[in-house]
């Protein structure tokens, strides 16, 4: 039986790419797994039901028989180590790819959800304006140690894992800011991370949520 | 060879024992694992030597042969799989585990790492004293949320776990704020893992350090 994730029924980014389910759909396509997709409204998020399966009323899920698991981190981490595609075989190298998978979700991450929630929750305060550009070099900071770090490597640590997955995710989020293109190493990187073709059919499954649902809105 | 991991010489919090050795420390301890430590000064951290380690010029790093890793979630998680003590062996409970890891990380340090941040870089701005109460909302949120879920379970998912390990090392963060007093059954758990043999020895390694510098110094 194929696993359930659960994604948004109303894209909040309008079909962008940039929710979490993306990444969970990503490495599914990267290991070869179908699944399914129960989406969920706005709503129901918040309700007992879905409330049940994921505590703090987040997407996305995933449900494979018995087992429900949430985080989109931890769920890209379970598909990796239960598939061939996503972790070296070699015991360290794995260990090295968790170890970005972290990095991507709490040292890079962790200023990008800031300007985020800046821009969502507290752009009506007096010193939304002043403030952005703050938060803004703290990422330029986090980025500027990632493309010293990265020169022109093609991915983190060899070959593509799931530590790129998350980091890619992470970068194309700044892509609209226009802070990426300010990196051209990392810049490139999330374009090649782009291009696979798993991300590809990831990206267009999301997109086909969104435009079903938009057209009868 | 016992691993190497990396700590402040001069602890931030003065030996308070928040800052994230001490969740290496506490997990090495679980499992009963020897290790040394190289203490670093501030301007030791940024220098090349440590770059080559750590890109983003954090602690702590794990050094153990000829593997080296960073970020305090991914190094626990190293720990964990490595040795018993940290992680069911029941497959789903271990997944579910490991998404707890992710939660406490990612879901709930989220906001705190925000505080944080507002008190230390932010905390000149005229907008600070009027910011931090959201931020201390934005926290608030996520306690309820935990509070709900737990009820007066012991342990977030059956036997203690790694996800319990950064999930209360998380919620101490708080306790100075006064916000983790707030929810009783999340100080009560808190305080449950603070007793447990393994951090005790975790937080007086760390704090002998503090001690020992601090009388030099």
């Amino acid at each position: 039986m194929s696993p359930i994730i659960t994604a948004f029924e109303q894209s909040p980014d309008r079909g962008k790419g940039l929710s979490r389910d993306v990444r969970v759909r990503w490495a599914l396509e990267e290991t070869g797994q179908p699944y399914e997709v129960r989406l969920l409204s706005f709503s129901a998020m918040k309700e007992p039901a879905h409330r049940k399966l994921q505590p703090f009323g987040q997407l996305p899920t995933y449900e494979e028989g018995d087992l429900t698991l949430f985080e989109s981190g931890a769920i890209v981490l379970h598909i990796a180590e239960s598939h061939a595609g996503l972790l070296p075989e070699d015991a360290n190298a794995r260990a090295r790819a968790i170890t970005w998978m972290f990095a991507a979700l709490n040292t890079v991450e962790a200023p990008v959800l800031e300007l985020i929630t800046a821009r969502f929750l507290e752009s009506d305060k007096p010193w939304s304006k002043e403030r952005l550009p703050l938060i803004q070099d703290r990422i330029r900071h986090r980025l500027h140690q990632l493309s010293a770090y990265m020169g022109d490597a093609e991915w983190l640590d060899g070959a593509f894992s799931a530590g790129d997955l998350l980091m890619a995710s992470v970068l194309l989020r700044l892509r609209l800011s226009g802070i990426l293109d300010e990196f051209a190493n990392l810049a490139a990187y999330a374009a090649r991370a782009e291009a696979r073709p798993a991300y590809q059919r990831a990206f267009a499954a999301q997109l086909a949520v969104f435009t079903s649902h938009s057209s009868t809105g």
